[in-house]
């Protein structure tokens, strides 16, 4: 279904050169897949809409990069390794040319920085605001994909990266918080998903932190029957959130948009997983632990009091 | 990533019961999927919009069901069998749980009627339309797959079901024509994809009627490198479509959402065609044939003259 009249045309100039050997450059009505030997697939979806998930006048490079790389980081939780995607853009008339130019040129540039192609989409037109979506396939050894579940009591609670800054430079952007060095809103706009991450097998359970460490943890703990404890002292800050101070460490543990890893894995297999980190150059940090018991997060804060995390602000100390 | 305050519980609710074995109930962040034994996958994604794609005021489980079924309908034009679905729902604030309930009843429906569960998906708000889009996957033999390429000059050129009957039921509910039985209407709102029929091995090309019958052949035309002739007259119509008489003949040929599958099937292979047709009960119809030449649509009128189809109306006849 098409009703742009000029789709045929856009997705010619714009679309088709992002296309892959499975796509039959786009000139076909659905891709043809098969996983790689020994290996299943692994998909996931995200939809993002101007003025909820990005801002309107953010450069259209930096959206399509976004776009792609929300889903990447829910690929390489899983530690699967991308291939390619799917995509639909709904653009209000009037899109002009250079903006679908530049949101093509931020995927051309993330397609080989991640090693996948384009194999599939549909442009529409919308009164509304500019809706996108986008389906990303990878693929894992048959049978090694890490969940939400498995996680043990004893496993260590872990993260990529650094947490907060997502969510701080979306208060950067709003005009909120200051950030001299532009880390924070780059980090916002910009997710870095640890794509080649070689989780499998080292990690019992796993997932991207995108709606925040707080509450994805519990996601996690749920999932797994496990209860866990974090050090907030642990939590890898950035320079840049430090900086921010005290009083936005609240934003930076229960803020979205990390797309870092948390992981939770045996003690007896945190030495592959600092070998399996050093090998693709990602920090990998050990904020806490999981026990038996119901599936609470508790959070020991800064002043050394031990609590739960209420959505909303540190309570329960 | 998720913004709604309720997505968790409109998740439970509403999409979980509709999650397949492969998307661990919708608890994971990605489904994990291998085709069978022998197959290779076949993907394909639409989006739709109210307003643009449907009516806002649709029944709900109509508009699932649309969502689904013309994605399926892309399955059954490469001959597929529909394994699947990843979905996303970019729904403006204050919508009712009515019409989620009303939505996940007719995707629930259908999964029953095509056999294929929920593998992923992703809510978020908006504040435009209704905002949808959906991935299929189905499967084929490794190799087998229907492509728009791979017609040959001497092909017959045939459809399923009858043409026409969308476009008219789009004008039906914009009050531009009448409808006595409802035909019209209800075709437009819920097509009928021809899953099922095995067309691999039988048809050299093949792609869904969506954009309009002559506009679609074209497309055929340029992936195959032929020129095709069809006969106006010998296009399969509804009696409903016969009823609204030939004033609306044109509208019929170059109209969209038909979701019907039109086929380049060569000579030795009809009998082929007829019997996998007779399997699914669908009706198929020779309507035209391909020959050498520069990939032009050629229409004969009922008048019995010959010409190209011009988008917007008969022409050089």
């Amino acid at each position: 279904m098409s009703d742009l009249p000029a789709e045929f045309s856009l997705i010619a100039r714009h679309f088709r050169p992002l296309a892959g050997p499975g796509a039959l450059e786009l000139r076909d009505d659905a891709a043809v897949l098969a996983p790689p030997a020994g290996r299943e697939l692994v998909l996931t979806v995200d939809a993002m809409v101007a003025g909820v998930h990005f801002l309107p006048d953010d450069p259209p490079d930096l959206v399509g990069r976004k776009l792609l790389r929300v889903n990447l980081s829910d690929l390489a939780a899983k530690g699967a390794v991308p291939l390619g995607y799917l995509m639909t853009v709904s653009a209000p008339r009037g899109t002009s040319d250079e903006w679908y130019a530049g949101f093509a040129a931020g995927l051309a540039a993330d397609q080989t920085t991640f090693g996948i192609t384009l194999l599939g989409g549909d442009t529409t037109s919308t009164p509304g605001p500019l809706s996108l979506s986008l389906t990303a396939i990878g693929h894992v050894a048959s049978g090694t994909a890490v969940h939400r579940f498995g996680a043990q009591a004893g496993d260590g609670v872990w993260v990529t990266g650094t947490i907060g800054d997502g969510a701080l430079g979306l208060a950067v952007l709003q005009g909120r918080l200051a950030d001299p060095s532009g880390w924070l809103a780059d980090r916002y706009r910009l997710p870095q998903p640890r794509v080649g991450l070689a989780i499998a097998g080292i990690a019992s359970a796993g997932m991207d932190v995108s709606d925040g460490l707080v509450q994805d943890l519990g996601h996690l703990c749920r999932a797994s029957g496990v209860a866990a404890e974090i050090d907030a002292a642990s939590v890898p800050l950035s320079p840049a959130a430090r900086e921010a101070g005290p009083d936005w460490l609240e934003t930076c543990l229960t803020g979205g948009d990390d797309y870092e890893v948390l992981l939770a894995v045996p003690p007896a297999r945190e030495d592959a997983l600092h070998a399996a980190a050093a090998e693709v150059g990602v920090v990998v940090t050990r904020i806490g632990t999981l026990s038996a018991g119901s599936p609470t997060v508790r959070v020991r804060a800064p002043d050394g009091s031990v609590g739960a995390f209420a959505k909303g602000g540190w309570s329960h100390f």
